[in-house]
């Protein structure tokens, strides 16, 4: 089946899809974005991923497209139109495409930001046998420019780092900046130690996950203890259990890194259970 | 004039130029480029630039478009469609557009480097009056990823730095990492002390400008005392002259950083020769 998606107002089929190579996102990297996951057909932490995108745009100066006051909307049409039960939908808005290249940023009065979504089609996403066996990380050196915390498209040195993983015969990758893990390659990391939940605190150096802020609110709501901390490489090693967060994984239990077997080297039983409560919770605020 | 120009092997005009929303440059910033001047109609450093692009592709396993071997053909012949005199012509190849987004590099085999071309027109650029009262510049952090030796799309801080130094009331930023001037926002970054001409040493972390090669050969053809070694900020303000070198600006002098004055706070002598020397050998030299 051919997808629709959205371009600018209007819902096209995705070989029709096309920006302008003026646009700012294609020549400069000048584009944020959010995924936001569809379970039963419904949108998972939508408003999650709306303040976070308002907070990107703030933080850019980068102007709000014509519809962005339409975006539940566009959402819930796409998962319409597409017949998704379980999925993704991709947003993302750039600052336009102004009639030539400059590295100075185009006149909001005249160009208008860009905007496109489309969907991602994943039966099955909630019940992935992966969760049941965990994966399998490598860690590697986080280059990346300093403001992760801004949901850019800058995702190329992320995307390397997939590709090493891969070579490796691994699953996904874990940045480590000054000794220290900062997140995983598109997702949150943590590891689990004497019944304590660590994972990195919020700053520049890292994405304020969506699904990070609900896993540990649920956490904390089922009296599990929670630090907030960078980790080495080496405590997660020694480490009970190891996982990852992300809007389209959930909960995603981690078994090995960099060769290592983490705690038993199956899932351990606070991932498990977290992947519970955070598929269970989310099923019922779904929008 | 409606410009033409060039995508994936049509010449086509400016505004019915158009990728796909799956381009990877577009959602991953997974593109390269180069910024080819054009002086008398003819084509400045080419050879360098196709180097330097060649070597691009290759450290990212980026697979060359189907015209590669056809790169100088098009360049001329998107110079003579739009009867550019003196401009530039900007080259970007990216990892083409996949059926859908996915961090893993797509498969070469199914899917093809995506290849835009398109000119623009300056008149006046050797000429240029700024080169005669040069540019005032700040300084600010260099937040970059680590591998500025490769020359990817990722330019949201570097047009960032632009609009700070525009909102500064200066014409462009230098970055600044671990107290040492890396590199301007889109050229290569030096000052002259006591007829010395001293510029940051080739590593990851600043561009290997195909003007700074050529420039650096012509200076000691010149038999002047050339350093290749970081400096800081109070050391060119203390400097005899400042300036940068890029495809487009070619030598350009630099007279104020952060308020201070260079210098005689007017263009150098140093700066102003080998803007001369670098345009006179172009201009033989094109092609």
């Amino acid at each position: 089946m051919t997808r629709t998606v959205y371009v600018n107002g209007e819902y096209l089929p995705e070989t029709e899809a096309k920006v302008s190579i003026f646009d700012r996102a294609f020549l400069m990297a000048d584009g944020v974005y959010e995924v936001t996951s569809v379970l039963g057909g419904k949108l998972i932490d939508f408003d999650g991923h709306l303040a976070r995108l308002e907070r990107s745009l703030t933080e850019l100066d980068m102007p709000k497209p014509k519809a962005f006051d339409e975006l539940l909307e566009i959402h819930r049409k796409l998962v319409e139109l597409n017949g998704i039960d379980e999925g993704m939908v991709y947003l993302q808005v750039t600052r336009g495409a102004p009639g030539d290249r400059d590295f100075a940023f185009p006149d909001p009065e005249t160009c208008e930001a860009t905007l496109v979504l489309f969907t991602q089609n994943k039966p099955g996403l909630a019940a992935n046998p992966v969760a049941k066996t965990g994966i399998k990380v490598i860690s590697i050196e986080d280059i990346r420019w300093g403001r992760r915390d801004i949901k850019t498209v800058q995702l190329l040195y992320p995307s390397m780092g997939k590709m090493m993983a891969k070579k490796a015969g691994c699953d996904d990758a874990w940045l480590v900046e000054d000794g220290f893990v900062t997140e995983g390659t598109s997702n949150n990391a943590y590891i689990v130690k004497d019944g304590t939940i660590i994972t990195r605190n919020l700053g520049t150096d890292i994405l304020h996950g969506i699904t990070r802020a609900a896993v540990l609110r649920f956490a904390r709501e089922a009296q599990m203890k929670v630090e907030e901390r960078p980790f080495t490489i080496a405590e997660a090693q020694g480490a009970d259990e190891a996982f990852y967060t992300s809007a389209s994984a959930f909960v995603m239990p981690v078994v090995e890194i960099d060769g290592e077997s983490i705690g038993t080297g199956k899932p351990g039983d606070v991932a498990t259970r977290l992947r519970e409560i955070y598929l269970e919770e989310s099923r019922k605020a779904g929008i």
